[in-house]
């Protein structure tokens, strides 16, 4: 991986000398960082050496234009909340290191002129598992089965990634985190074309305490409405060659969209569920038999990838669906007086879910 | 109305006697009709006389080439179950009379040089009013409300036409019929551009005991997911300009395609339905949300149609939605242990259905 080269101009010399210990300490093989407190002397390194990303205390006096086109430029500030100072982006000092870290990934991501395959050429599509999550009639927990299953891989020592494509979903309902941004700065970044989207994942993703990284919803379904067929392809290209993941679970809506059909295709394992019940069940076999006639027209299998799991599940009137092989993985029956959280979190302790 | 000029060729002559006059009791308004059992005298009079439709009994050897070409042309057979006869379309003579005419509409509609405007032009797009009932989440029940819905403004002595445009939707779960095609057979003869589209949904509604009348949902998914723009505007002009119904009932998907938006924009109120629990409560906030966007977008009113209805509502955890000046219409708690049909059934005696 190339070191990203980091340049600070801050007078405060104790500050930058703390910085630079913890930086060193946590990304030293990520990131070559270089202090100045003085503005002649920053200007003088500037001349020699090819900087990425430049970060300025907002009191200093410095003239920007001396950068070079590619790299990235922000004010750091002391206050945390602050987005922008005179129109360029900013940086608050006094954050947690992981945010500092992955706020200077997103200036380089968005700045510099590496390709996505010199960074991250050891990824190779076909290692990565890609769980898809849906649900043919909506409302049954096919996003809670998602995060619980999530969470038991990440228990397991695999290193997940969550990403929840729903036009109305909602990460925080399942996870706690920090940080900036989420999937519409994404798909920004992928319409602008000027970015590098793996290094634009990276700096988006959130870590959270049950060991699972995910990226947030977007802020409006409208931007995901505006996804194009070669969006979606370049986000999961990226996807399948982020090398830090060894599998990936995306919770989705049903539809016949590109982007449904895009996911059918990545997918290593399709995950339909359902509560059971007559209606649910109903639009689950109306859903097979469409992909029954997906698969012909396209000639790729995709029957053979979807199984079936159950939440919600009552004993009283549910029943389990029965069409060609598609396999039953099990289920969980409904779970009342708790959150979401909660619920994810009870459900990743069952077995079942080790047979998605 | 213009009356359909229908001819009959049929040696059988009780049956021609009989089935005049059972016609002629029911659709005397809407179909003159000429019956013949012999060949010669059959084409003397179609030398001056314009025929709409032809219906020729199979065993007889008739030249189709004397027709007119928008003459619609029909085997009539022995055989209940048989759809075509020699390339050509059939209809069973031994249906009940409701069945024949629909399929003699149909015969008309797809064959007929009249324009909507001529046969609908008494009806006035303002004059009908259109509830769109969705669900932020899925597999709240807001198709079986839809259902209860219709079924309780049928007892009531409103015209009701009920239409289930969800991609894996079907009607069956809460009206049962007799009779021929379904929505699908609308989208083709949409696309395909010579076909009289409102008789050609005359033809294809099915009527219930219960009052409601309703269209049959789409064979396959595809079929909805083919649907353009101009397409959805012709299906939902022609649906407002039907004189038969005083009140339209739509089921769809949420999505933010075009279909989504032009139903937007017919609908005179849209009913979004949560089972009060948090994370359906979550996405139908987020969707009013996006509401609020489109509505600054289009600068047309949305939010002020929108109520909210709840099924499945359980005491315990169930909480009802606040969001600016939405209307809440009230609900109605889990039914367990019945069909979806008996359900729908026990809703529609629920008050709280009238303020939708």
């Amino acid at each position: 991986m190339i070191k990203i080269k980091l340049m600070i101009l801050d007078s405060d010399e104790i500050y930058l000398e703390r910085f630079t210990s913890v930086l060193n300490t946590k990304y030293q093989d990520k990131i070559e960082v270089h202090c100045f407190s003085n503005v002649q002397y920053a200007n003088l390194f500037l001349v020699d050496n090819k900087v990425d990303v430049f970060l300025c205390a907002e009191n200093i006096n410095f003239d920007k234009k001396v950068l070079m086109p590619n790299c990235g430029f922000a004010y750091f500030c002391d206050k945390k909340s602050i987005n922008q100072v005179d129109g360029a982006k900013a940086i608050g000092k006094y954050q947690k290191i992981e945010l500092i870290y992955s706020q200077i990934l997103d200036l380089f991501s968005e700045n510099s002129s590496y390709k996505v395959s010199e960074i991250e050429a050891k990824g190779l599509a076909s290692d990565k598992f890609v769980y898809l999550f849906m649900s043919a009639a909506g409302g049954t927990g096919s996003s809670t089965l998602a995060a619980a299953s999530s969470m038991r891989l990440a228990k397991k020592g695999e290193k997940i990634l969550y990403i929840n494509l729903e036009l109305l979903g909602d990460c925080k309902e399942f996870f706690v985190s920090e940080g900036h941004g989420n999937l519409s700065d994404l798909i920004y970044a992928i319409k602008s074309n000027n970015a590098n989207i793996a290094l634009k994942i990276e700096s988006l993703i959130k870590n959270t305490k049950v060991g699972v990284d995910f990226l947030e919803c977007c802020s409006s379904p409208l931007d995901i409405r505006d996804i194009k067929d070669k969006d979606i392809n370049i986000l999961i290209d990226t996807l399948l060659k982020l090398t830090s993941y060894t599998k990936i679970i995306i919770d989705a809506d049903f539809s016949l969209q590109d982007i449904s059909l895009s996911l059918f295709n990545v997918a290593s394992s399709i995950i339909l569920v359902s509560d059971g019940e007559k209606i649910a069940n109903d639009k689950t076999i109306k859903l097979l038999e469409t992909f029954g006639i997906i698969e012909k027209q396209n000639k790729t299998p995709l029957l053979q990838k979807v199984k079936i799991a159950y939440n919600k599940f009552s004993s009283k009137n549910a029943q389990q669906i029965v069409f060609d092989d598609v396999k039953s993985i099990g289920g969980t029956p409904r779970f009342d007086g708790a959150v979401p959280m909660q619920i994810a979190e009870q459900i990743a302790n069952m077995a079942f879910l080790d047979n998605i």
